[in-house]
């Protein structure tokens, strides 16, 4: 029996305010409105960014509030109007929507589609309302996903529509960490083949950038962590050097990266969010040419700070949001990748849990051994 | 009478201590020596860069010196194993030499040849000595050229060979300002058609940035400086819009431009070394690809800041020095170009002093109408 058109209910993970476990709750969900898909979810990751706005330091931050954003699932149904996807077709929704008719999405030169920005920005749909609400109360979006849920409701212009063999419990973790840390070495660094690379932090995102530098044939890659438990992984995935500022108690990072290259690496990657790092993400690059991308994101009112001789000489700064990929285009190919075994996914997931179980997650996501833990919904 | 061989006797305008008057003095200059080449100046430019040394606030200034790094001469004499000019070569001294085997001339990334680095750095000949001497005492060479003498020796690879029938007096100021600020455009930014372009501070360099902007045609240039004596001549080179930030007491000046250009400049240039300006710089272009870079040299200490989400939001921050020019290799074509009318330099000189008023020179510099005072050397 068909559930399009109408009121959906079923379990999601509610965040009523900040800094409190998610509470496991029925909530309604409303059909799609013009332009929107309603997608019943298999899976979703769990990323630092949600464990970030729901400790309540996130100035943007909205509750109560449905998080996730990294999801995999079916869509349900679709409103009006929608013609790239329909009921039945495998998707990964996008925090970084793609319309393909705004200026950032025409420019050629990125993939912050801005065109639903300010109400995504404020918890929701592009017509200014929730499709969630509990117990009487409208419940936020989250970063235009809200995936840890059974059903949620996104913008058209925010699914990407994969192939129906894919994984779902997989695939998932394409919607953030893995495409964010390899997209930021193929899109926004553009390592070449014989570089040598700096990743400063191994979580997910590092690992990532890891994978991607040793699929363009990066032929030294240095990983950077205080966690030495992140080395092992971290090797599996390409990294050939090991490095735990700890070991250095009396040299700043960048100057041991420096000495360990000959001047520099080419390309340096921060994947922490610690302004520290970036400085000594740009710092520990080869004058002339080291190139430095920040993806890690800092916390509210903290600054970079370099001298700018850094920079006169050769230096590039850069940043990375979702490894500047372009979702509804590009991450039908990272699946077929996956599919064809050139890209491991699998790796990542070290823990695998029911939606009942969500907290345990963000409890598991702050051990050395947990890379990723991806929730299983609608078992 | 040849001269070659022997010390040469001349005048040059000597620094003996930080922040005073330069002396004009009779010096000695020996003869280059193996890869060196001795040239006699018949020009030179004074650049700010000399002034900031001269004051004393420069931590790597040296004295006694002879400063000047923007000349054009005639090679005297040249030592053992040049072989890539003789005398009567109508040269450019190059302050970024161009070896051509050092991995920085080979990567094909940068112009920061670095061969000769440590020992420019301590004001001396590659061989760790000095050519100059004056009442018995060693004087400094000043980053590799030492334009404001009659004699000055070089490094073979410090040699940019130009065509002989270029007049030096104006050609020598592409030894520094003109090609540091249109090379940035050309070479660093690669700014295309059609953008828009902010540049901080209308002095040689930022009206040079004008000039590189407009020739590869860059729809919209504006131009901020504080000296609105500033506008008229920037508008000759291609300025179309001209900000005062005194006219916006209120608003900051990135705030300014961003309004004026529906979200930023897709480039922008800080060609003054003011951090804050740095700073307005980036916070200035355009989310998604604007691009930011530094020219100015910014005093000793200072560091460059913003929030790690204007890089992570798309906008790239880098920097240039001589215009990422190589100079044995691009300089020629500059002076053709000036000679067929495509490369204005005329416009900039302002002041042509003999040697014994270059303290004058150093003073009109401070008056918002003097873009570059040319010392004329040897007349």
């Amino acid at each position: 029996m068909s559930t399009a058109g109408q009121v959906i209910k079923c379990k999601a993970a509610v965040a009523w305010e900040a800094a409190k476990p998610l509470s496991i709750e029925e909530i309604e969900v409303a059909p799609p409105k013009k332009g929107e898909v309603r997608i019943k979810l298999f899976a979703t990751g769990v990323c630092h960014t949600d464990a970030y706005t729901m400790s309540g330091k996130d100035p943007e931050g909205l509750f109560p509030v449905i998080f996730g954003h990294e999801g995999g699932g079916v869509v349900e149904s679709v409103g009006e109007g929608v013609t790239s996807v329909q009921p039945g077709d495998h998707v990964i929704p996008l925090y970084t929507p793609e319309c393909r008719e705004c200026k950032f999405c025409k420019s050629g030169k990125t993939n912050l589609c801005s065109v639903i920005r300010a109400t995504q920005g404020q918890g929701l749909m592009p017509d200014g309302t929730s499709r969630f609400t509990c117990k009487g109360k409208q419940i936020f979006h989250y970063m235009g996903c809200s995936t840890f849920s059974e059903y949620t409701v996104v913008a058209e212009i925010s699914v990407a529509k994969i192939d129906n063999s894919a994984p779902l419990d997989k695939v998932c973790l394409l919607g953030c960490g893995v495409t964010t840390g390899y997209g930021a070495v193929t899109n926004t660094a553009k390592v070449e083949a014989g570089s040598t690379v700096a990743v400063f932090g191994l979580g997910g995102v590092g690992l990532s950038v890891i994978q991607g530098a040793k699929a363009v044939g990066a032929k030294k890659i240095i990983g950077i962590d205080i966690n030495t438990s992140k080395e092992q992984v971290a090797r599996k995935f390409g990294l050939t050097d090991f490095v735990n500022p700890k070991d250095h108690p009396d040299k700043p990072i960048q100057q041991v990266i420096i000495d360990m290259t000959d001047g520099g690496v080419d390309y340096s990657f921060e994947c922490i969010g610690n302004v520290d790092l970036m400085r000594a993400g740009i710092e520990c690059t080869h004058k002339g040419w080291g190139t430095s991308v920040i993806i890690g994101v800092a916390a509210s009112g903290q600054e970079i700070k370099t001298r700018p001789f850094q920079l006169v000489t050769g230096r590039v700064w850069k940043g990375s949001a979702f490894g500047g990929v372009k979702g509804r285009t590009e991450l039908p190919g990272y699946v077929q990748r996956y599919q064809k075994g050139e890209l491991d996914i699998d790796t990542y997931v070290t823990h695998t849990l029911p939606l009942t179980e969500i907290n345990k997650a963000f409890e598991v996501m702050k051990e050395g051994t947990c890379i990723r833990a991806v929730i299983l919904l609608n078992q």
